[in-house]
């Protein structure tokens, strides 16, 4: 099964590598991981490089793809060239996946029209904009598209994934070897449970965490 | 703040990107990815790199050092050089703390003995061989030693660290703006919830997983 990781510059780690850490541990898993142009692609932080292997260009097809988020991803979102990329591979996949606000690049490019999809909570209202339908839940699957809520919610839509591909034993037996048993400290990972100044110091610096 | 990751050949990248994504967004937090040689570090699946900055020689100090697991340490475990430098490095931290089979590397250095710790469960019994002590929990704190379970629990304790160095409010905040709110599709983490089918099947091809 051919796997290909989307990379772009200020995208999230984790969302890429979350997801990376289940599928890669499907049997058969050939992953790729692709930008633009290939060599070391600088993450959000600016103290993380991830090196893409491959450049879009030598993608003409895959069976599933991934899209990470990041802070700001309005480059992605007006980037014609990775939009018909990914219309093109997107008629080749069998999946085509999103993590946080790699859901508003794959509705901006026309993929998610009309397709239920969920994206990082500060920013699910953006989702119409670009006709797709946010949806609740962590991880949103709508016929061959799933997208995932922020960040770390890209573990949940790998093991979903992993589940529908090669069985629900495969997903659980990389569940134990991954040791996904989360225990959070807080109860602090969603609007509806954090602490009200939480969420509200969020809303009000949402810069920090995706685009203004 | 000075946050050291240790990086080495055939480490699992989750152990590392998951306290990254949580560290790095501590106020004040500056993180180094350090290694023997500076320079790309492949890790376990041989399908991604992740770039080293510094090398061991380079640092000299740090308030805290996360050294991450991968599924055979024994390397790790018998580099009298790396541990020197841990030991070193430790003298001089507020925080040394392990993800995954890293405990293991840190008890043979000499740095866990007769310390409650924790690692992937199905090693949990050679953390006696040097001379730590197995205990349970996701996290696990014992003065300034905490340890993780397997790969993914790094993201727990990395949050529990969050806190205790910057208050609940700071974790709280990281928390929610990473949507950590996790909803595995099973309830297969841990070798008390799984199916015992799967259970069996990893201890029975624990190399899959760990060192044999």
């Amino acid at each position: 099964m051919q796997i290909t990781m989307v990379l772009y510059r200020r995208m999230t780690a984790l969302d890429i590598v979350g997801p990376y850490e289940v599928l890669s541990r499907l049997p058969g898993a050939e992953i790729t991981f692709a930008a633009a142009a290939p060599g070391p692609i600088p993450t959000d932080t600016g103290l993380l490089n991830l090196p893409a292997t491959a450049d879009f260009a030598e993608i003409s097809r895959t069976d599933l793809v991934v899209v990470p988020g990041g802070p700001d991803v309005r480059a992605q979102t007006q980037d014609t060239r990775l939009h018909e990329w990914l219309r093109e591979i997107d008629r080749t996949t069998t999946w085509t996946t999103s993590v946080c606000t790699g859901s508003l690049i794959l509705a901006a490019a026309g993929l998610l029209e009309r397709r239920r999809a969920t994206t990082h909570w500060l920013v699910k209202d953006r989702l119409g904009d670009f006709g797709a339908e946010p949806a609740p839940g962590r991880v949103v699957i709508d016929g061959k598209y799933g997208t995932a809520a922020g960040v770390s919610a890209g573990i949940d839509l790998a093991l979903t994934l992993a589940a529908r591909i090669a069985g629900e034993r495969i997903a659980q037996t990389i569940q134990l070897a991954i040791e996904y048993d989360p225990r959070p400290p807080f109860d602090a990972g969603s609007p509806d449970t954090a602490p009200e100044e939480v969420t509200d110091f969020l809303r009000s610096n949402r810069s920090l965490v995706v685009e203004s």
